[in-house]
């Protein structure tokens, strides 16, 4: 007979192993294969992280070099992908963009054998950001933007597209460091889609196309475009505290604070509030920044809630200029290292993940001649 | 601290609950919301079936009128969504064009409320012919069909496309039926790829893409095509037999038989079989059906093995002159409505779903300067 389980979501359900990420152990935060988050965002280029977290160790110099050299060389998107993301309205969901976009390659680049899934993993990390610019600047510029840059990485490459010139080297920093640090995440629910994909032996595009489905809901991805929304309805730090302090009497759902999975702060919003702090002083912001520590300082103050990897994230992308719907996106730009991975982790040891119900439905009946029908 | 559980792959370990069916309950088999399948299939239309599923309760004739009706009127595909059809090319994989057909209607028809899921569940089901169809007659035939058709049912829809013209009294029923046996199978992996999308509260395309994208994976769909390539390999019962008993000798790997959740037999195979058998007069076959006959008659003696619901669709299909790439994709014209129902149950009753993992990497370290890499 089948066990039933203790809580709903398989909340604290052993569902399988992971050599990938830790999340929320004591003492450590958030480490990717035993490196914390924190060490990796100080010290390396996302590139540096892609090949940890992808191929199991930090490359050295010359594999660096090398790995950057071939991701720079497969940016450029093929006709037909091209025409299809023609062919999507300006008022699409970026994230609907991303998952056809995704899917398109899949039948234009098909992974034909497992051999091929770091190859496509990489094709897919380089050209991502070019399929997500290449339809917005199409559909709200109208400009067919050419998707070959020669940037030196993945997060100046999309910023280069995006705003049609080189970014600043601070913004490129800040792109690294947003980058590494949604990178991974062990059993999230977008991870759990690719590795439930994954356990039919599915290919890769599959496997990412549902991941990115999954990201696209309210309750995992899109909490630092909410962040966004709620920042830029303040005037001053004064107009925050009066205005959250009515949501909290309200009740009212307040996104970008707390976490499922850590209780007492999220190790990547240290991190991602220093640099949004530069970036502030960078672009001469009076408001989004102080905005942003007056809402953290009243969230912790009335609920003990901290911020999360979201909230900070949302002043730093404005920061850049970042169109508040493409937040999401960027996320994907970086998670697709921890999906491809947990993928590949699945295809090594695999069994369909093929759960039981408890049944909760009619007992069995027979079915009435069609003029016996209510 | 999370709990490990005894098995890989979730097997047998409860991950929510479901109304829709049971699988492998004694004495029942496979069961639709308390309805026995095999009284489904001898009884109702497919449509009446996709109305029990998906709304609850079997439909009487004014409701089955304007259920099909309503099917009916929408068939047709926006121009942007034919166009994005005519750039995949004709040696794609027939399940990666429904996976992306999909996710584009998302982009041209959003779901932007949950209010809106029958009715985006409704236009699924109406046109998933027409776009595999769509893309199949462009990329081998080079023709530009016309979608919307008055056949009567969503199987005759699929065969009058396919073929151009309408099927016969006996194909159309052989549809009826064998979309009825695929149409839903509890929590199997590709529904539990739209369950784990719908608990993000994503929307009902970003379900049903990731959910193609599971039952496009060989251990999952795909087994009827594995089974029509087994059967017409062999010139005669005789012939099967011995390559039989050969590839038993040598262990290989013989698909459409045997099942992960029923022991004794898949109730499903007497009811497509007898549809096999009669087709197979209707159309003059003398080596297909018997060498079914015979393949399953091997097994059974030999290894104990059943066939299963995709053996005989093999031969059912292939005597409808269904091309094999385009087995699996019916499969998807049928299961949608098993997702569909299982994402709005879902929906009803939501915790996202995020099981926890077992760490098998490193112990935590310092990241290296650069030049201390190996």
């Amino acid at each position: 007979m089948a066990k039933v389980l203790s809580g709903a979501g398989l909340r604290g359900q052993v569902a399988g192993k992971t050599a990938l990420s830790t999340v929320g152990v004591s003492g450590s935060g958030l480490t990717y294969r035993g490196y914390d988050v924190k060490d990796l965002a100080d010290k390396c280029e996302f590139e540096e992280v892609a090949h940890l977290i992808l191929e199991g160790d930090l490359p050295n110099e010359t594999q660096l070099r090398d790995y950057k050299a071939s991701l720079k060389s497969m940016r450029g998107l093929p006709q037909a992908l091209k025409d299809v993301l023609e062919r999507i309205p300006s008022d699409a969901h970026p994230m609907d963009v991303l998952r056809t976009g995704c899917s398109m390659l899949g039948n234009l680049e098909m992974e034909h054998s497992f051999e091929q899934q770091s190859q496509v993993t990489d094709r897919m990390l380089a050209c991502f950001p070019s399929i997500i610019c290449y339809w917005y600047r199409f559909s709200h510029d109208g400009v067919r933007i050419d998707v070959e840059t020669d940037d030196d990485s993945i997060g100046a490459h999309f910023l280069h597209l995006l705003h049609g010139k080189k970014p600043s080297a601070l913004f490129e920093k800040v792109m690294h460091v947003s980058l590494i640090l949604y990178a991974e995440h062990e059993f999230n629910a977008s991870t759990f889609t690719a590795r439930v994909c994954a356990s039919t032996l599915s290919d890769m595009h599959s496997c990412i196309t549902g991941a990115i489905g999954s990201l696209r809901g309210p309750l995992h991805g899109g909490a630092n475009e909410a962040a966004m929304e709620l920042i830029e309805s303040f005037t001053s730090p004064e107009h925050a505290e009066e205005e959250m302090m009515g949501k909290l009497a309200r009740k009212e759902k307040i996104m970008g604070f707390g976490h499922a999975i850590y209780s007492d702060s999220d190790p990547r919003n240290a991190i991602i509030k220093h640099w949004s702090e530069k970036l502030s002083h960078e672009v001469g912001d009076t408001v989004l920044y102080p905005v942003s520590v007056r809402c953290e300082e009243v969230m912790w103050r009335e609920k003990k809630l901290f911020c999360n990897a979201d909230f900070f994230h949302a002043s730093a992308y404005n920061f850049m200029q970042i169109p508040t719907k493409l937040f999401t996106p960027i996320f994907v730009m970086s998670r697709l290292t921890g999906w491809a991975a947990h993928v590949m982790e699945q295809r090594a040891d695999n069994r369909i993940i093929r759960p039981s119900a408890e049944y909760t439905g009619e007992d069995i009946r027979e079915v009435p001649a069609m003029d016996e029908r209510a």
